[in-house]
């Protein structure tokens, strides 16, 4: 019995994309979906109040960092992820295998785990894919996954190959490890940088342990966006059309509804709320740095077409007041609209697939947006 | 026809402590009441909607660092301070002289003005009564303040007679250079440091200069708690019943019950924002440093007998991680506490003067919070 299950609803006729439905142990999750990050149990500058007015349905939180700082122990004690947070809808956890492999070298690898260096006092760690699934199934999150590698770009082919096939070891003892599959799922990934035959193999060899779901990981690592489309088209199809499909790591527009229209059904990224820090916010009109000194007496919105809290109450030269100025408030202000802006981009997805209009949408979407088709 | 009017409702027969109102241009502010600090035209963390939800009535906000940052002229062009950061509350600005004075080596004074250095850029400026009461004027708030000079403390004799008298010479100047007197009300600033007969002097002369409030200023500069209590015990019965009463710069639970029992109807201060951002907050029992170890693993919420939003929803430990790991929502989520704490104990307050009780409810506060009587 597994934690969850995907419905798909229908195929849309232009694109090919899916419109489907998880359901979860903490709702149902309308797909294609967005999923910001919480990477240490909280969504920067968001209360869970405010994700849900923004109608955000899953989040995703770190592994590694809840490990780190603070325990995955200490967050069992209060009662799970969840409860520990405030957060009663779904909660996706990454294995961590993404962080300890991006510590480079505080990092070894060996097939028993991955030894590395804490990035926050030096401290020595093993993680193991049991570790990483004992971890996972302390936090407690609704969909879970497995500890694998995530090879660099570029990386050879004689690399990617190893590190594909010790992932699939590695997610086989991860299935093994697992204790509560029928609270939480656990989804295999599949590897093979940008060799076709390795995706080929890789997937094949996943599909074989028999997931409730699969990501496509090693993607959005440093590629060209057109490289990773390619690896996506023939990626893809190789998953069975009974399961979810998480492109791990991708959030910007464009990358999103190409996604979507090569099959892909989950995603998550820092990037909204990561740049809305830094004073940029996402618009139907392309991106607005709205630090720049050119919005300084710009009394409009960020986006005048958006009707979010932020957009129905702040002008421009406010927000860049006080972005300027380092105040939270700033953050706070850019990260809705942001999370607002691509969470309103997918419900426009959904409502294209189902209208069988993707294709037409994207045209819109990028001649607006400022995108090259 | 001033800008706001003071109604004295009663004066606690227990403490002779006064419950009032002042009826301004954007709503009517029970009194006392505390004024949270929204220095940069912004509470720190805090939304207007969250300042309403914690029933905030006013809050003050800084000429000086307006001026500096992102400019009267901007604030003007943006229709004014309200709705320049969205509040349609009332609201206080100081004058920017006491950041100015501040400024130490940075600034020079004569008789005109003073002259300093940005804390920015170091950029060199003037400010004189007539350019602190153009920007006030400029940023709009209901409230403002004349340019005065707050002594330091200790201080001589000498310098304190000085400088009183200067303020008197430039309170004066604020009052011929105010253009709105019917929009925005300018209060006078009783100086004097610790000297009784100079506090005398200069609530006489400020007083002849009739103004529609005042302020004391010159009090919570490094002296003694007791001193200040003393200052205040022979300085607000100078004052005119029928105006308000504001202490400026003062925020401790114990300090504005002190205030208020001594005849004060108004605070502010940055107390309540500026620790909550360092992990601390203010609760019925004491000050709880969250940020500390021995909340790692405490479950119970910041304040167990608090109703807020914070307490209501999230545990120390949570917090503590958040405060630890440099989250927005840490620093959100006391801050909140906090304000709602001084506020509640501020309606508290009233409700004592109302039932005649306010030196009874000292005791009861002061037993519970460890603070010594």
């Amino acid at each position: 019995m597994s934690a969850i299950r995907y419905e798909l609803i229908k195929t849309c006729k232009q694109s090919g994309a899916r419109l489907g439905r998880i359901h979860t142990p903490h709702g149902v999750i309308p797909t294609p979906i967005f999923m910001p990050v919480g990477t240490q149990a909280t969504v920067k500058s968001m209360t869970p109040e405010e994700l849900k007015e923004i109608d955000a349905k899953i989040i995703l939180s770190n592994t590694y960092h809840l490990y780190m700082r603070p325990g995955h122990k200490l967050v069992e004690k209060a009662g799970g992820l969840h409860k520990f947070m405030n957060w009663d809808r779904a909660i996706l956890t990454d294995s961590g295998g993404f962080q300890v492999f991006s510590l480079g070298p505080l990092r070894k690898i060996t097939e028993e785990g991955v030894e590395f260096r804490s990035h926050l006092d030096g401290s020595k760690h093993f993680i193991s894919p049991e570790k990483a699934i004992e971890i996972e199934n302390s936090l407690g999150a609704d969909i879970i996954m497995a500890f694998d590698e995530c090879a660099p770009y570029p990386a050879s082919r004689d690399y990617v190959k190893n590190s594909l096939e010790r992932t699939t070891r590695w997610a086989k003892r991860c299935k093994d490890a697992h204790k509560y599959p029928d609270r939480q799922a656990l989804f295999g990934i599949v590897q093979g940088g940008m060799y076709r035959d390795l995706r080929e193999q890789s997937a094949k060899e996943i599909m074989e342990l028999d997931f409730p779901g699969y990501a496509v990981g090693g993607l959005s690592v440093g590629e060209p966006k057109p490289l990773m489309y390619e690896v996506l088209e023939y990626t893809t199809p190789l998953l069975p059309k009974d399961k979810p499909r998480y492109l791990m790591g991708v959030g910007s527009p464009d990358a999103l509804i190409e996604g979507v229209i090569r099959g892909i059904d989950m995603f998550d990224c820092v990037l909204p709320t990561r740049i809305a820090r830094n004073g940029t916010a996402m618009t139907s009109h392309g991106k607005v740095v709205v630090r720049n000194a050119k919005y300084a007496e710009d009394f409009l919105p960020l986006d005048p077409e958006c009707s979010c809290y932020t957009c129905r109450n702040y002008s421009r030269a406010y927000i860049r007041h006080l972005i300027k100025a380092n105040e939270i408030l700033g953050a706070r202000l850019i990260t809705y609209h942001n999370l607002y802006f691509l969470l309103k981009l997918m419900e426009n997805v959904r409502e294209a697939i189902m209208e069988d209009r993707l294709l037409d949408f994207r045209r819109e979407f990028f001649s607006k947006y400022g995108y090259e088709l």
